[in-house]
Protein backbone atom coordinates (compact mmCIF):
# COMPACT_ATOMS: atom_id res chain seq x y z
CA UNK A 1 0.00 0.00 0.00
CA UNK A 2 1.49 3.43 -1.07
CA UNK A 3 2.21 5.79 1.75
CA UNK A 4 0.70 8.28 0.22
CA UNK A 5 -3.06 9.42 0.74
CA UNK A 6 -5.39 7.84 -2.00
CA UNK A 7 -8.78 7.40 -2.70
CA UNK A 8 -8.68 3.74 -1.97
CA UNK A 9 -6.99 4.12 1.25
CA UNK A 10 -9.57 6.24 2.57
CA UNK A 11 -12.43 4.93 1.35
CA UNK A 12 -10.72 1.38 3.35
CA UNK A 13 -10.77 3.36 6.35
CA UNK A 14 -13.99 4.57 6.05
CA UNK A 15 -15.65 0.94 6.13
CA UNK A 16 -13.88 -0.51 9.00
CA UNK A 17 -14.62 2.46 11.06
CA UNK A 18 -18.21 2.09 9.82
CA UNK A 19 -17.91 -1.47 10.68
CA UNK A 20 -16.80 -0.41 14.43
CA UNK A 21 -19.93 2.06 14.28
CA UNK A 22 -22.06 -0.31 13.72
CA UNK A 23 -21.05 -3.25 16.26
CA UNK A 24 -21.00 -0.34 18.66
CA UNK A 25 -25.14 1.11 17.90
CA UNK A 26 -25.88 -2.62 18.01
CA UNK A 27 -24.84 -3.00 21.24
CA UNK A 28 -26.22 -0.25 22.12
CA UNK A 29 -29.28 -1.29 20.93
CA UNK A 30 -29.17 -4.77 23.00
CA UNK A 31 -28.70 -2.74 26.06
CA UNK A 32 -31.10 -0.65 25.90
CA UNK A 33 -33.69 -3.00 26.17
CA UNK A 34 -33.05 -3.75 29.78
CA UNK A 35 -33.70 -0.08 30.69
CA UNK A 36 -36.40 0.20 29.06
CA UNK A 37 -38.02 -2.98 30.42
CA UNK A 38 -37.51 -2.23 34.17
CA UNK A 39 -38.68 1.36 33.90
CA UNK A 40 -41.71 0.57 31.54
CA UNK A 41 -41.01 2.82 28.71
CA UNK A 42 -43.13 1.36 26.37
CA UNK A 43 -42.51 3.57 23.48
CA UNK A 44 -38.42 3.26 23.85
CA UNK A 45 -38.91 -0.49 24.23
CA UNK A 46 -41.29 -0.63 21.00
CA UNK A 47 -38.80 1.10 18.53
CA UNK A 48 -36.17 -0.60 19.10
CA UNK A 49 -38.05 -3.29 16.96
CA UNK A 50 -38.93 -2.74 12.75
CA UNK A 51 -42.11 -2.65 12.00
CA UNK A 52 -42.25 -6.42 11.28
CA UNK A 53 -39.88 -7.32 14.41
CA UNK A 54 -40.45 -10.39 16.13
CA UNK A 55 -39.99 -11.00 20.46
CA UNK A 56 -40.09 -14.75 20.33
CA UNK A 57 -39.46 -16.21 24.33
CA UNK A 58 -40.73 -19.50 25.98
CA UNK A 59 -43.12 -16.92 27.65
CA UNK A 60 -44.83 -15.23 24.60
CA UNK A 61 -44.80 -14.49 20.84
CA UNK A 62 -44.80 -10.60 19.65
CA UNK A 63 -45.09 -9.17 16.00
CA UNK A 64 -44.24 -5.51 15.44
CA UNK A 65 -43.47 -2.77 18.03
CA UNK A 66 -47.69 -2.09 18.65
CA UNK A 67 -47.13 -5.72 20.66
CA UNK A 68 -44.22 -4.97 21.99
CA UNK A 69 -45.75 -1.67 23.43
CA UNK A 70 -48.57 -3.43 25.06
CA UNK A 71 -46.81 -5.89 26.47
CA UNK A 72 -44.64 -3.30 28.38
CA UNK A 73 -47.54 -2.01 30.01
CA UNK A 74 -49.21 -5.60 30.94
CA UNK A 75 -50.20 -5.90 34.49
CA UNK A 76 -47.06 -8.56 34.30
CA UNK A 77 -44.79 -6.53 33.31
CA UNK A 78 -45.96 -3.74 35.50
CA UNK A 79 -46.09 -5.81 38.68
CA UNK A 80 -42.65 -7.01 38.14
CA UNK A 81 -41.51 -2.70 37.79
CA UNK A 82 -43.31 -2.03 40.91
CA UNK A 83 -41.13 -5.14 42.46
CA UNK A 84 -38.13 -4.30 41.35
CA UNK A 85 -37.03 -6.27 38.82
CA UNK A 86 -32.77 -6.13 36.29
CA UNK A 87 -32.92 -7.69 32.82
CA UNK A 88 -29.33 -7.30 32.63
CA UNK A 89 -27.60 -7.86 29.38
CA UNK A 90 -24.36 -10.05 29.31
CA UNK A 91 -21.31 -8.51 26.41
CA UNK A 92 -22.71 -10.64 23.46
CA UNK A 93 -20.95 -11.99 20.25
CA UNK A 94 -22.28 -9.72 17.35
CA UNK A 95 -21.80 -9.95 13.44
CA UNK A 96 -22.46 -7.25 10.95
CA UNK A 97 -22.80 -8.55 7.02
CA UNK A 98 -23.83 -5.25 5.29
CA UNK A 99 -27.23 -3.82 5.85
CA UNK A 100 -27.78 -6.98 8.20
CA UNK A 101 -26.59 -7.97 11.31
CA UNK A 102 -27.29 -10.88 14.12
CA UNK A 103 -25.71 -11.36 17.94
CA UNK A 104 -25.63 -14.51 20.28
CA UNK A 105 -25.26 -14.26 24.27
CA UNK A 106 -27.15 -13.88 27.69
CA UNK A 107 -29.21 -12.59 29.73
CA UNK A 108 -30.37 -12.54 33.30
CA UNK A 109 -33.59 -11.28 35.02
CA UNK A 110 -33.19 -10.90 38.65
CA UNK A 111 -36.36 -9.64 41.12
CA UNK A 112 -35.92 -8.02 44.42
CA UNK A 113 -38.11 -9.85 46.82
CA UNK A 114 -38.34 -9.49 50.72
CA UNK A 115 -35.59 -12.54 50.86
CA UNK A 116 -33.13 -10.37 48.89
CA UNK A 117 -32.40 -10.95 45.20
CA UNK A 118 -33.86 -13.67 43.21
CA UNK A 119 -32.09 -14.88 40.15
CA UNK A 120 -35.35 -15.22 38.07
CA UNK A 121 -34.42 -15.88 34.65
CA UNK A 122 -31.23 -17.09 33.28
CA UNK A 123 -31.58 -16.92 29.39
CA UNK A 124 -29.60 -17.76 25.76
CA UNK A 125 -30.52 -15.00 22.75
CA UNK A 126 -30.11 -14.50 19.45
CA UNK A 127 -31.12 -11.43 17.76
CA UNK A 128 -31.36 -10.23 13.97
CA UNK A 129 -30.83 -6.67 12.91
CA UNK A 130 -31.88 -4.55 10.05
CA UNK A 131 -30.10 -1.67 9.10
CA UNK A 132 -33.07 1.22 8.32
CA UNK A 133 -32.88 4.93 7.36
CA UNK A 134 -33.37 5.54 10.82
CA UNK A 135 -30.71 3.06 12.59
CA UNK A 136 -30.43 -0.50 13.39
CA UNK A 137 -33.51 -1.98 14.16
CA UNK A 138 -34.62 -5.60 15.50
CA UNK A 139 -36.36 -8.36 13.14
CA UNK A 140 -36.36 -11.02 15.39
CA UNK A 141 -35.27 -11.40 18.85
CA UNK A 142 -35.44 -15.32 20.08
CA UNK A 143 -35.08 -16.08 23.68
CA UNK A 144 -35.01 -19.20 26.00
CA UNK A 145 -34.61 -20.24 29.62
CA UNK A 146 -31.35 -22.13 29.65
CA UNK A 147 -33.06 -25.28 31.22
CA UNK A 148 -30.71 -28.33 29.66
CA UNK A 149 -33.35 -28.33 27.14
CA UNK A 150 -32.23 -27.96 23.42
CA UNK A 151 -33.75 -24.80 22.70
CA UNK A 152 -31.81 -22.86 24.27
CA UNK A 153 -28.67 -24.52 23.28
CA UNK A 154 -30.14 -23.98 19.41
CA UNK A 155 -30.08 -20.33 20.28
CA UNK A 156 -26.47 -20.01 21.72
CA UNK A 157 -24.96 -22.44 18.73
CA UNK A 158 -26.38 -20.06 16.27
CA UNK A 159 -22.99 -17.82 17.08
CA UNK A 160 -20.49 -20.85 15.27
CA UNK A 161 -23.13 -21.18 12.38
CA UNK A 162 -22.87 -17.69 11.10
CA UNK A 163 -18.94 -18.20 10.76
CA UNK A 164 -19.18 -21.13 8.83
CA UNK B 1 -18.77 13.34 -1.54
CA UNK B 2 -15.86 13.45 -3.72
CA UNK B 3 -14.00 10.13 -3.84
CA UNK B 4 -10.30 12.35 -3.62
CA UNK B 5 -8.84 12.40 -0.34
CA UNK B 6 -9.80 15.97 0.90
CA UNK B 7 -9.25 17.85 4.44
CA UNK B 8 -13.14 17.51 5.36
CA UNK B 9 -13.35 13.76 4.79
CA UNK B 10 -10.36 13.24 6.59
CA UNK B 11 -11.66 15.80 9.34
CA UNK B 12 -14.84 13.82 9.33
CA UNK B 13 -12.94 10.39 10.13
CA UNK B 14 -10.91 11.51 13.20
CA UNK B 15 -13.84 13.12 14.75
CA UNK B 16 -15.63 9.60 14.52
CA UNK B 17 -12.91 7.80 15.73
CA UNK B 18 -12.41 9.93 18.04
CA UNK B 19 -16.17 9.44 19.81
CA UNK B 20 -15.82 5.46 19.07
CA UNK B 21 -12.28 5.66 21.61
CA UNK B 22 -14.65 7.71 23.62
CA UNK B 23 -16.53 5.24 24.22
CA UNK B 24 -14.04 2.82 25.10
CA UNK B 25 -12.22 5.01 27.33
CA UNK B 26 -15.73 5.46 29.14
CA UNK B 27 -16.44 2.12 29.60
CA UNK B 28 -12.54 1.39 30.20
CA UNK B 29 -13.65 3.60 33.58
CA UNK B 30 -16.50 2.11 34.21
CA UNK B 31 -15.41 -1.42 34.10
CA UNK B 32 -12.84 -0.66 36.35
CA UNK B 33 -14.24 0.16 39.38
CA UNK B 34 -14.96 -2.96 40.53
CA UNK B 35 -11.30 -3.85 40.12
CA UNK B 36 -10.24 -1.03 42.16
CA UNK B 37 -13.01 -1.87 44.68
CA UNK B 38 -12.70 -5.86 45.07
CA UNK B 39 -8.80 -5.60 45.64
CA UNK B 40 -8.88 -2.23 47.81
CA UNK B 41 -6.54 -0.21 45.35
CA UNK B 42 -7.90 2.68 47.00
CA UNK B 43 -5.31 5.13 44.67
CA UNK B 44 -6.79 3.58 41.47
CA UNK B 45 -10.74 3.80 42.62
CA UNK B 46 -9.89 8.02 43.31
CA UNK B 47 -8.01 8.49 40.54
CA UNK B 48 -11.39 7.49 38.11
CA UNK B 49 -12.66 11.33 39.93
CA UNK B 50 -12.72 14.38 39.10
CA UNK B 51 -11.77 16.71 42.08
CA UNK B 52 -15.35 18.02 42.45
CA UNK B 53 -16.63 14.25 41.77
CA UNK B 54 -19.57 13.15 43.61
CA UNK B 55 -20.23 9.31 44.64
CA UNK B 56 -23.53 9.22 45.94
CA UNK B 57 -25.63 5.89 46.80
CA UNK B 58 -28.16 4.78 49.11
CA UNK B 59 -25.04 3.77 51.40
CA UNK B 60 -23.14 7.09 51.20
CA UNK B 61 -22.76 10.40 49.49
CA UNK B 62 -18.85 11.29 48.88
CA UNK B 63 -16.88 14.37 47.18
CA UNK B 64 -13.82 14.37 46.02
CA UNK B 65 -11.29 11.38 45.45
CA UNK B 66 -9.58 11.59 48.90
CA UNK B 67 -13.38 10.72 49.88
CA UNK B 68 -13.17 7.55 47.55
CA UNK B 69 -10.17 6.96 49.07
CA UNK B 70 -11.07 6.86 52.36
CA UNK B 71 -14.56 4.47 51.62
CA UNK B 72 -12.15 2.04 49.78
CA UNK B 73 -9.69 1.93 53.01
CA UNK B 74 -12.67 1.53 55.61
CA UNK B 75 -12.77 -1.43 58.14
CA UNK B 76 -16.52 -2.02 56.17
CA UNK B 77 -14.42 -2.40 52.41
CA UNK B 78 -11.76 -4.32 53.81
CA UNK B 79 -14.20 -6.86 55.64
CA UNK B 80 -16.26 -7.39 52.12
CA UNK B 81 -12.13 -8.03 50.16
CA UNK B 82 -11.98 -10.52 53.15
CA UNK B 83 -14.67 -12.03 52.97
CA UNK B 84 -14.17 -12.45 48.80
CA UNK B 85 -16.59 -9.54 46.65
CA UNK B 86 -17.02 -9.38 43.31
CA UNK B 87 -18.54 -5.32 41.98
CA UNK B 88 -19.79 -6.47 38.74
CA UNK B 89 -20.62 -4.40 35.89
CA UNK B 90 -23.50 -4.94 33.06
CA UNK B 91 -22.24 -3.49 29.64
CA UNK B 92 -23.93 -0.11 29.94
CA UNK B 93 -25.47 2.65 27.74
CA UNK B 94 -23.34 5.63 27.30
CA UNK B 95 -23.41 8.70 25.41
CA UNK B 96 -21.35 11.68 24.87
CA UNK B 97 -21.54 14.92 23.64
CA UNK B 98 -18.30 16.58 23.40
CA UNK B 99 -16.23 16.74 26.62
CA UNK B 100 -19.10 15.87 28.42
CA UNK B 101 -20.64 12.03 28.99
CA UNK B 102 -23.10 9.86 30.66
CA UNK B 103 -24.29 6.39 31.13
CA UNK B 104 -26.96 4.65 32.47
CA UNK B 105 -26.95 0.85 33.16
CA UNK B 106 -26.76 -1.91 35.94
CA UNK B 107 -24.08 -3.17 38.55
CA UNK B 108 -24.12 -6.32 40.93
CA UNK B 109 -22.34 -6.94 43.85
CA UNK B 110 -21.79 -10.48 44.61
CA UNK B 111 -20.70 -11.75 48.25
CA UNK B 112 -18.62 -15.13 49.13
CA UNK B 113 -20.13 -16.89 52.03
CA UNK B 114 -19.92 -20.03 53.81
CA UNK B 115 -23.02 -20.97 51.65
CA UNK B 116 -22.31 -19.87 48.31
CA UNK B 117 -22.44 -16.94 46.46
CA UNK B 118 -24.96 -14.12 47.71
CA UNK B 119 -26.59 -11.78 45.59
CA UNK B 120 -25.14 -8.35 48.11
CA UNK B 121 -27.11 -5.60 45.34
CA UNK B 122 -28.55 -5.28 42.07
CA UNK B 123 -28.11 -1.70 41.44
CA UNK B 124 -29.27 0.99 39.09
CA UNK B 125 -27.15 3.33 37.96
CA UNK B 126 -26.19 6.75 35.99
CA UNK B 127 -22.82 8.74 36.01
CA UNK B 128 -21.69 11.84 34.68
CA UNK B 129 -18.01 12.33 32.73
CA UNK B 130 -15.75 15.09 32.21
CA UNK B 131 -13.33 15.16 29.69
CA UNK B 132 -9.85 16.48 31.47
CA UNK B 133 -6.27 17.18 29.98
CA UNK B 134 -5.62 13.52 31.67
CA UNK B 135 -8.25 11.86 30.11
CA UNK B 136 -12.26 11.28 31.24
CA UNK B 137 -13.08 11.58 34.84
CA UNK B 138 -16.38 10.63 36.95
CA UNK B 139 -18.03 14.00 37.75
CA UNK B 140 -21.08 11.97 39.56
CA UNK B 141 -22.08 8.17 40.26
CA UNK B 142 -25.55 7.71 41.47
CA UNK B 143 -26.23 4.29 42.83
CA UNK B 144 -29.38 3.12 44.06
CA UNK B 145 -30.31 -0.65 44.47
CA UNK B 146 -33.36 -1.89 42.66
CA UNK B 147 -36.22 -2.32 45.23
CA UNK B 148 -39.53 -1.62 43.42
CA UNK B 149 -38.85 2.43 44.97
CA UNK B 150 -38.56 4.94 42.47
CA UNK B 151 -34.72 6.44 42.76
CA UNK B 152 -33.96 3.26 40.90
CA UNK B 153 -36.04 3.87 38.33
CA UNK B 154 -35.48 7.27 37.96
CA UNK B 155 -31.71 6.66 37.68
CA UNK B 156 -32.66 4.21 34.92
CA UNK B 157 -34.66 6.27 33.17
CA UNK B 158 -32.41 9.38 32.23
CA UNK B 159 -30.78 7.16 29.40
CA UNK B 160 -33.65 8.45 27.55
CA UNK B 161 -33.97 12.01 28.84
CA UNK B 162 -30.68 12.49 26.99
CA UNK B 163 -31.55 11.69 23.57
CA UNK B 164 -34.61 14.15 23.99
CA UNK C 1 -1.47 19.79 12.26
CA UNK C 2 -1.61 20.57 9.00
CA UNK C 3 -5.56 20.62 7.30
CA UNK C 4 -4.34 18.87 4.36
CA UNK C 5 -4.20 15.07 4.08
CA UNK C 6 -1.35 14.08 4.43
CA UNK C 7 0.73 10.07 4.51
CA UNK C 8 1.13 10.71 8.70
CA UNK C 9 -1.82 11.76 9.37
CA UNK C 10 -3.29 9.17 7.42
CA UNK C 11 -1.11 6.59 9.29
CA UNK C 12 -2.25 7.65 12.53
CA UNK C 13 -5.76 7.54 11.96
CA UNK C 14 -5.23 3.68 10.74
CA UNK C 15 -3.39 2.93 13.69
CA UNK C 16 -5.95 4.24 16.06
CA UNK C 17 -8.67 1.98 13.95
CA UNK C 18 -6.36 -0.79 14.34
CA UNK C 19 -6.46 -0.50 18.08
CA UNK C 20 -10.17 0.30 18.03
CA UNK C 21 -10.12 -2.75 15.76
CA UNK C 22 -8.16 -4.89 18.25
CA UNK C 23 -10.23 -4.51 21.32
CA UNK C 24 -13.53 -5.68 19.92
CA UNK C 25 -12.13 -8.41 18.44
CA UNK C 26 -10.40 -9.49 21.75
CA UNK C 27 -13.69 -8.94 23.23
CA UNK C 28 -15.16 -11.14 20.68
CA UNK C 29 -12.67 -13.70 21.81
CA UNK C 30 -13.30 -13.82 25.57
CA UNK C 31 -17.16 -13.44 24.85
CA UNK C 32 -17.08 -16.90 22.77
CA UNK C 33 -15.59 -18.85 25.77
CA UNK C 34 -19.58 -19.10 27.37
CA UNK C 35 -21.05 -20.03 23.81
CA UNK C 36 -18.51 -22.80 23.27
CA UNK C 37 -18.40 -24.34 26.88
CA UNK C 38 -22.20 -23.86 27.49
CA UNK C 39 -23.45 -25.90 23.65
CA UNK C 40 -20.28 -28.02 24.14
CA UNK C 41 -18.47 -27.19 20.78
CA UNK C 42 -14.79 -28.16 21.28
CA UNK C 43 -13.61 -27.12 18.05
CA UNK C 44 -14.81 -23.62 18.70
CA UNK C 45 -13.89 -23.85 22.48
CA UNK C 46 -9.88 -25.07 21.33
CA UNK C 47 -9.65 -22.70 18.13
CA UNK C 48 -9.48 -19.78 20.66
CA UNK C 49 -6.26 -20.97 22.16
CA UNK C 50 -2.79 -20.67 20.77
CA UNK C 51 -0.63 -23.89 20.49
CA UNK C 52 0.68 -23.32 23.49
CA UNK C 53 -2.38 -21.57 25.18
CA UNK C 54 -2.79 -22.35 28.90
CA UNK C 55 -6.09 -22.64 30.89
CA UNK C 56 -5.44 -22.60 34.34
CA UNK C 57 -7.86 -22.86 37.28
CA UNK C 58 -8.51 -24.02 40.65
CA UNK C 59 -10.21 -26.95 38.76
CA UNK C 60 -7.44 -27.85 36.13
CA UNK C 61 -3.99 -27.11 34.30
CA UNK C 62 -4.38 -27.70 30.31
CA UNK C 63 -2.01 -26.87 28.24
CA UNK C 64 -2.54 -26.28 24.38
CA UNK C 65 -5.79 -26.87 21.80
CA UNK C 66 -5.91 -30.46 22.43
CA UNK C 67 -6.44 -30.51 26.25
CA UNK C 68 -8.91 -27.85 25.44
CA UNK C 69 -10.79 -29.90 22.99
CA UNK C 70 -10.60 -33.00 25.93
CA UNK C 71 -12.22 -30.78 28.74
CA UNK C 72 -15.16 -29.51 26.73
CA UNK C 73 -16.01 -33.74 25.73
CA UNK C 74 -15.44 -34.72 29.52
CA UNK C 75 -18.34 -35.85 31.06
CA UNK C 76 -18.28 -33.25 33.48
CA UNK C 77 -18.76 -30.90 31.13
CA UNK C 78 -21.30 -32.92 29.31
CA UNK C 79 -23.12 -33.08 32.76
CA UNK C 80 -23.23 -29.55 33.09
CA UNK C 81 -24.55 -28.97 29.39
CA UNK C 82 -27.50 -31.36 30.31
CA UNK C 83 -28.14 -29.80 33.31
CA UNK C 84 -27.95 -26.23 32.45
CA UNK C 85 -25.46 -23.50 32.58
CA UNK C 86 -24.25 -20.21 31.56
CA UNK C 87 -20.67 -19.20 31.34
CA UNK C 88 -21.89 -15.21 31.47
CA UNK C 89 -18.46 -12.93 30.79
CA UNK C 90 -18.45 -9.53 32.23
CA UNK C 91 -17.22 -6.81 29.99
CA UNK C 92 -13.17 -6.59 31.15
CA UNK C 93 -10.49 -4.14 31.48
CA UNK C 94 -8.24 -4.59 28.30
CA UNK C 95 -4.61 -3.04 27.28
CA UNK C 96 -3.18 -3.57 23.87
CA UNK C 97 0.55 -3.53 23.21
CA UNK C 98 1.49 -3.84 19.61
CA UNK C 99 0.55 -7.94 18.81
CA UNK C 100 0.45 -8.99 22.58
CA UNK C 101 -2.72 -8.09 25.04
CA UNK C 102 -4.08 -8.83 28.03
CA UNK C 103 -7.33 -8.84 30.13
CA UNK C 104 -8.84 -8.82 33.54
CA UNK C 105 -12.37 -9.06 34.68
CA UNK C 106 -15.05 -11.39 36.08
CA UNK C 107 -17.05 -14.25 34.92
CA UNK C 108 -20.28 -15.61 36.28
CA UNK C 109 -21.25 -19.50 36.02
CA UNK C 110 -24.69 -20.22 36.70
CA UNK C 111 -26.16 -23.79 36.95
CA UNK C 112 -29.78 -24.57 36.40
CA UNK C 113 -31.15 -26.48 38.88
CA UNK C 114 -34.91 -27.62 40.21
CA UNK C 115 -35.25 -25.26 42.61
CA UNK C 116 -34.26 -22.56 39.72
CA UNK C 117 -30.63 -21.19 39.20
CA UNK C 118 -27.56 -21.31 41.40
CA UNK C 119 -24.43 -18.97 41.30
CA UNK C 120 -22.07 -22.09 40.71
CA UNK C 121 -19.20 -19.75 40.21
CA UNK C 122 -17.79 -16.11 40.78
CA UNK C 123 -14.34 -16.22 39.36
CA UNK C 124 -11.28 -13.53 38.54
CA UNK C 125 -9.29 -13.72 35.78
CA UNK C 126 -6.65 -12.87 33.64
CA UNK C 127 -6.50 -13.62 29.87
CA UNK C 128 -2.76 -13.02 27.85
CA UNK C 129 -2.82 -12.98 23.81
CA UNK C 130 -0.25 -12.54 20.96
CA UNK C 131 -1.48 -11.88 17.97
CA UNK C 132 -0.94 -14.78 15.54
CA UNK C 133 -1.28 -14.96 11.02
CA UNK C 134 -4.87 -16.27 12.13
CA UNK C 135 -5.82 -13.43 14.32
CA UNK C 136 -6.25 -13.19 18.44
CA UNK C 137 -5.36 -16.32 20.29
CA UNK C 138 -5.29 -17.18 23.97
CA UNK C 139 -1.70 -17.63 25.53
CA UNK C 140 -2.92 -18.13 28.97
CA UNK C 141 -6.44 -17.79 30.78
CA UNK C 142 -6.44 -17.81 34.32
CA UNK C 143 -9.50 -18.32 36.56
CA UNK C 144 -9.89 -18.53 40.26
CA UNK C 145 -13.12 -18.20 42.36
CA UNK C 146 -13.57 -15.42 44.37
CA UNK C 147 -13.47 -16.55 47.47
CA UNK C 148 -11.61 -14.18 49.78
CA UNK C 149 -8.40 -16.08 49.14
CA UNK C 150 -5.62 -13.98 48.02
CA UNK C 151 -5.34 -15.81 44.00
CA UNK C 152 -8.35 -14.40 42.67
CA UNK C 153 -7.11 -10.62 44.55
CA UNK C 154 -4.53 -11.26 42.35
CA UNK C 155 -5.69 -11.92 39.65
CA UNK C 156 -7.90 -9.33 39.22
CA UNK C 157 -4.69 -6.58 40.64
CA UNK C 158 -2.70 -7.34 37.37
CA UNK C 159 -5.31 -4.83 35.73
CA UNK C 160 -3.02 -2.12 37.71
CA UNK C 161 0.15 -3.67 37.05
CA UNK C 162 -0.01 -2.96 33.91
CA UNK C 163 -0.25 0.48 33.70
CA UNK C 164 2.40 1.21 35.72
Amino acid sequence: MSDEPSAERLAALEARLRLVEDQLELHRLINTWGLAADTGNAEAAASLFADDGVLESDLSYLVGPDAVRSMITSDGQQALIEQGSAHIPAFPVLEVHGDEASASGYTTVFRHTEAGYEIWRVSANHWTFRRTPEGWRLTKRTNHVIDGGTEALELLAKAFDQRG
